[in-house]
């Protein structure tokens, strides 16, 4: 159930205690993926698992803000500090639980909300009454066909711009994907005894952007968008089952 | 420009010092009209006003949750704490501020969130160097040919109604208006001394619609948000001269 | 009861759930009203208003300070911040519960509280346990007789200072009213699209006065402040005969 | 200057950079002492203090609530949080510091708030630019004529029944100094190893009294007022004398 | 027992409910004492009196940081604010209780630790349910043979030095105690009418020392320590017995 | 330099902008293993860092809490919040700064505290001004010869006790490491879709062991620590030569 476009009257009707709610970040993907690109795959991803999941699920609006402020040096990127972040999620899943739907995943589009979320994952549930969990959607699926370890995941790079090409292929400009790859292609800069010693993206990529997109395809995306819905239907399945009293 | 689908690139190329904020609500807006009404119109307003004002204007991605705990007794309804929701205003100004976007709007679509946006744009308002102002769009329009004084605005009420029949008909439950006027037709409940005892909606709306949707159209809802565009237009002159260091 | 003047024993001995806190301000009222208007002003009505009740009202000492930071260019305004101002009366009114007198008007004298007073109304009302809410005095009673729509109220105007003439008659400066009348005599300074422009009292009223003072007399006052305290008698005999467990 | 009484314009012509803020609390104080004890004999010393010194200082109104849940067993008595009573103070004295007034002494009532006004002093103190300190008018006093060691002030005792009397005789129920005498007549309760073992005063003063008030005579309480005015006349002269940029 | 040292399995297997958290500073002690001797003292006095205790009692490692922002002008001296200290104990108590723990005595070695100690013991307290003191070993004893009235215990001076003389004799430069008396060996700066004015320690000692050390004798800190000890003993033995549901 | 064993003037000698904060937790490590295992471990590489450094570094005194109430079911596992971990890491950090030492490395040894020393670093850096990282010794070593990848580090496994074998051998009960490895010897329990389950430790091992500690030697804990040591040096060597204005 698409939250924000049912009515009360419908939400009163669902039998379900399992939600999602999907959070995102408007912050840079480098000159060829749009500023609300975690939002929007969040979004696509936490739709997709709802719809293939096998129960009735409740998707919350998205939540299109994060922490974001290693990206302050590129024009456009907004951000939440940690606190105000980790309460907004807290608070929306006290609502949601006051409804009945007290089993709630998160889903995450941004690798900087991850920590902030397992934090405020175990501050909201509560043993036997409430349980609540994180998904970051790229953490669940395995890249290694497209980028590789130094890169992981990157940042506007193979995996992002694939996704968003299987799914918003009008907000990918395609014609700057070589000047993406101008930027860090071979990974997050400099790492030191475990240690990533850049304060903010731009010391280590002028443009924003980490790994090389312009291998991305939209059957790539669409292969890597489907395999996280398998992950989340089976994630919700594991956080339904769950006991609680 | 529409922040979330620019990239980057485009957000450092816009030569302006003026960004809306669009900021709605995730709350039961009757049987007939979706939870998502008061982001959804603040949003429509806010871009309209944005594409009709005579220069550039920065619209960021909506803020789809807002102060609803008043609407807790009907599914569906979320809600920030009035504390939360200032702080994650707060740091999305002061984000846009850092990008040089200092004359900012807050446009609004739940009348819950008034107050706190009042007392958020002064905190936010540096004189001299930045101006923060928030817009109720239904507090600019003339609604008097549609609802009464007691109404005034109405909650899922004729002038909401209209706006959504003129923006997402499809989201509307027409076949339910009737259903939705039976709820508080003629008003708020009960006030005494200039205060209203109520706690929550449901201590005098049933079904949680104040004023009588039935005579909504989609030409009245186009006429009242031209009237709110209109009027965002000439508030964001002002803040656009506004005297600034 | 007048707490302050009580001993404990006597406010043992009192045989109601009924208190009212006033809370005020301490800020500028032109050159002709004392900073403490606010303050006396809602501690007058507090105290008529329980002396005419049929039956015992607890009345907690004035809290004389409030949000008044927008006539922060005016010297001798104090002011809280919103936060602790809410912390404050929250506080106090938790105090006032815990010796049973869980039904709580804040009896209010300055507008900058009237929001913030609202806010903490709801945090503090614990549905069938405990009720509170706030009364801003000139908010229930008819001005329109001396003051016209645009002034509304005012400040140090011709409402306050008729006031203040009936019950402080030796802390109104009268040799200054017409000096207080060449502030703001027509109004709040400049609104557009339902926005008020000004961030503080100084941008539009050289001598922190809105309205002409002129006009006031004590006649005109006393007949205010009956009606104020009749609706505050209205009030808190809802108040007190509001279901709680 | 009585700033609660003046006007801003006279507040305007204030020549100084000295202030003092009186706090008390609104507590239990036997069955003969009133609840606004603390508030009363603070600011009869902020005054007589003001009046006294050779100079103009900045009256601000009383605070009339402190640090008293330790008296909560015992109707009347009002508390604010320890964080609350230390961000008021804060607030309060940055507002009287940004009109100037920067050497401020808090006159203080209650014993409970010594503390937590000692911590606000040191936050509230900018090296070189502001100074503010707390004054506690009993410890600025030899009791020791009037009480003995154990008893210390005591509280509701033979020192603040004198200065009542001496104040606000009509606020001191004469009648029940003997009933006050049965509380604990010879001190505080159980010390242990340099710690008081109770959690509330109820646990070892059935009435809230500590100390026999029977002794006390308006004579006696004039010269300890006498003796309180002249020290912090004295402290004055240290406060503005300091040396600030 | 040694919490520190002993697994989970042996904290499992103790029968008691009685705890106890040294708690000390990183602060200036003098040319001639350790930064750490606040700390190292809280923790002597915690164990022998844990040791001499007739009954099983828990000790927690110690919190080597305390209220110290006074002695800021002094290299080395580190600080936690009020609020960090007394919510940082605040949640070791809780934990503490979490196993059954719930009546513990902070064992305090920093004057400047006490007031906020004082004020975490109430907020910790819940009648009935767990109790929770503070114990500052010096207040507990009479240390009039070694310094006089205007010292009062001092600052790295005799008492100090006396005690760490007697558990941890190598830190102490016996080389540099001339110097050292060279501080305030006379007491702590200037009072006035009850106040102490200085705002840092530096503003009446050089050298950060208040109070002679060259007296101190390692004979003469065994015998402080060993009365502290003696106190600390009677005061678990108190709170040991202090009645719980 | 061992801050806490300095005096303030050898620590005014320090000619050296760099410091390392040792933070561990006091924790449930198995049957066998001590509740201040990474409290120790993590003083212990902080302080061999420090010696093979080739310059001056301050090493603070150890934090001996963190965030380990996934731990609470264990008895003696104690815990702050991560908010007030991070407000005390922060305020020493800020103090240490204020001594000249900007360059600050918290080292840490408890791996529920590296997310949040991630979060504090990044406020606690000031560009141009101030550097802080934090060091998690065991993600700066190769254990695959010690460990397997389900197991990674594990807790109270073969990492740590050989650790402290190495370290602290008086403190590990070898005739336990049987029992321990009882626990969790292959995991860290349920996984799916990139998500941890368990809300608490005690959900997979019994006994709160991860891992087989069994295989530890003191020469592979001297090993694992040696390469620790070596890998904050170059670390320290990094955070000693950032530019800084």
């Amino acid at each position: 159930m698409d939250l924000g476009a049912s009515t009360w009257t419908d939400a009163a009707a669902a039998e379900t205690e399992l939600a999602v709610l999907p959070v995102g970040s408007t912050e840079q993907h480098g000159p060829h993926d749009p500023l609300a690109t975690d939002a929007l795959l969040a979004e696509a991803v936490a739709e997709a698992g709802a719809a293939a999941y096998d129960g009735e699920v409740v998707v919350a609006p998205t939540l299109p803000y994060g922490i974001s402020e290693e990206h302050r040096a590129f024009a456009g990127s907004l951000w939440l500090s940690p606190d105000t972040f980790r309460a907004a999620v807290g608070e929306l899943v006290e609502s949601l639980a006051a409804h009945g739907w007290r089993r709630v995943v998160v889903v995450n589009g941004h690798g900087g909300n991850t920590a902030a979320l397992r934090e405020a994952g175990r501050d909201l549930t509560v043993p036997g009454e409430r349980y609540v969990t994180s998904f970051t959607w790229f953490d669940a699926v395995d890249t290694s066909a497209i980028d590789d370890e130094a890169v992981k995941m990157g940042h506007a790079g193979p995996v992002e711009t694939a996704a968003l090409l299987a799914t918003h292929p009008e907000l990918v400009r395609e014609d700057r994907l070589e000047e993406g790859a101008a930027g860090a292609a071979d990974g997050w800069g400099e790492w030191l005894s475990g240690v990533n010693l850049a304060y903010g993206v731009d010391e280590f990529s002028e443009n924003g952007t980490v790994g090389d997109p312009t291998a991305a395809t939209a059957e790539v995306g669409e292969a890597l968008l489907a395999e996280a819905t398998d992950a989340l239907v089976e994630l919700l399945d594991a956080v339904a089952t769950r006991e609680l009293d």
